[in-house]
C-alpha cells in the first residue's frame, strides 16, 4: 500500500500528460511504465544510436531516464496547478549499461511543500537478469501556481 | 598557456576518435568544439526534439553534454592505451536551457593516476548573451591497458 | 542474512581498530554501534557544543557521522592489508537534526575492487520516534597494500 | 569589485552574529576569516583531536568548514529578516587534509529568491604552499521571514 496520499487525485493523468510533452523522451524511445503515489518507473529499450564510445548506453541517457522518473515521482505528490523542476541530482554509474532494456525506478524519500528528495535506481535487463547500474539522489522543486503546460484547447 | 602536460601527445586525436564513436552525441547533434590539455568543450544547437515538458532542452541532454565534456577533459591527461569512464557526477540545473545553442565547458581540477576530478559549466547562448545554466562536479576513472575502442583495421 | 562475504574474516576488529584511531569521532562523542558485512552504524548522543546557529546539530556533524559509517561499511568488504578513503559524497539534509541521538546507517550498494558505492541514511531519535533527517550517496576507494595504520608494537 | 549587491547593508554583521552562535565552529576552533558580497572564507588551524584514522583532518571537518562557508556566502545576499539552510551538497575530497591550516573559500554561482548555488574549495596550507584538497557544490535555501536567531534583548 502506498506510503503517500497525493493531493491531486488525477496525479497519474497529470504525469502522463506531462511525460507525453517531453519530446526528448520520444526521441530516445522511453516509455512511462508505472506511476503510483511517490513512485515512477521509466523504461528504455536498447538502441544502437544511444551509445557512448564503448557501445553501452550513454551515461547521459541513463541519467535522463533517472532524472525523468525522479521528477515524476515527486510530481505525483504535488498539487494540481503546479509544475516540477529538478534543481540538482547526483548519480553513481556503477556498471555498464548493456542489455535489452533499462528501467529507472524512482521513489520519494521526502516530499515537501517546496523541495522534495527522491531516490532512483536504474536497472539493466539482460537475458532475464536485472543488474543495478546506477543510483541517483535528486532534489526537485514544486512551482506552485505554474501549470505544467499551456492550457489545452478542445 | 595550459596548466597540464598530456602524457599522450596525440591526445586530441584520441579524444576526437572516441567522441566520433559516441552514437548518442550524433543522435542529439552535439559537436566536439574544443580540446586542449585538461579542457574540453561540447556544443549543441537547439532542437525541438530534445525538450522536456516546458519546451526547454531536457536536463538529461544538458547533463549528457556536460558529462561528455568532463570525460574528455579528463581523457586528454590520460595515457595512450587507456580509456575513461565517469564513475559519478552531480549537477545543479540553475536556469532553463533555452537559446540557440548550449555549450558545456569542462576543466580538470585534479588529474590522477586512477581518479580525476573535473568541473564543468553549461552555458546557453541566446541572442548574443551567454547564461550559465548548469554546474557539474564529476569523478572520472582511468582504465589503464584498456584501449578505448576495438583495434581499427586499415 | 548478509548479502556479502567479507574477504577478511577479522573485518569487525579491523573496523573497530580504525574507528578507535579517529580522534574526531572521540571529540564529538560518536560511538561505533554496529558492524556487519557491508553495513555499519555510527551513533551520536546530542551535545550542545555540536550545534549550528539554530541550535540543531551542525550539518557538518551529521555529515561526518554518515561519512564515517559509509567508509566503514565499505571497509568491511575490503581485504586485510588495505585502507579506505572517501573520494566524494553527496548528502541531502532533509530535516533539522534535533533529538536525543543521531544514528547513521550505511549499506554498501556496490562493492568493488577499487571503488565502492555506499548509501547512508541518518536518523534523529526524539522521544521514542525516529525521523530520517539525511540521505547520503558516497564513493569510497580501496587502497590495496596500504595498511590502515602504522604497525602496532606489542 | 563585487559581482553582487547585498539587499541587507548589514550583511557582514548578520553573518558574523550567526557564525558566533554556531557552537560546533567554536568546538573545532574555526574562524570566520572573510565575508564579502557572495563570498565567505572559514579557516581552521590544525588540531590533533580533529583527525581520521590516518592522522589527517577528518573529511567531516573539511566538509563542515566548506558547508559553513557556503551557507554564509549565500547568506550575504539574502534579506535581513531571513535565515539560510543547506539543503544538500556534494564534495570531492581530492587530497589528504594535512598542514598547519585549512581554509574553505565559498563563492555564490547563482543567487536566488528561494535557492542559491554555491561553489566552495578547501585549501590546506603547509609550509608556505597551498593545496586544493576539496571541491564542493551546494544548494542553500532562503527561509524568508524566519530570523536567524531569537530576538536579542538589549
Amino acid at each position: 500500500m502506498p506510503r503517500f496520499t497525493p493531493p491531486d487525485p488525477d496525479f497519474e493523468m497529470k504525469v502522463r500528460d506531462s511525460f507525453a510533452r517531453q519530446t526528448f523522451m520520444r526521441t530516445v524511445g522511453a516509455i512511462l511504465a508505472e506511476v503510483s503515489p511517490g513512485r515512477c518507473e521509466v523504461a528504455l529499450p536498447w538502441r544502437e544510436d544511444l551509445c557512448q564510445q564503448h557501445g553501452y548506453i550513454h551515461g547521459g541517457v541513463t541519467t535522463a531516464l533517472a532524472d525523468t522518473a525522479a521528477g515524476y515521482a515527486a510530481y505525483t505528490l504535488m498539487p494540481a496547478a503546479s509544475s516540477v523542476l529538478a534543481t540538482e541530482f547526483k548519480i553513481n554509474l556503477m556498471a555498464p549499461a548493456r542489455g535489452e532494456r533499462l528501467v529507472a525506478r524512482a521513489e520519494v524519500l521526502k516530499p515537501g511543500r517546496t523541495l522534495s528528495v527522491v531516490r532512483t535506481e536504474v536497472y539493466a535487463e539482460n537475458e532475464g537478469t536485472e543488474t543495478c547500474i546506477a543510483a541517483m539522489l535528486s532534489t526537485l522543486i514544486c512551482l506552485r501556481g505554474t501549470p505544467d503546460a499551456p492550457a489545452r484547447s478542445g
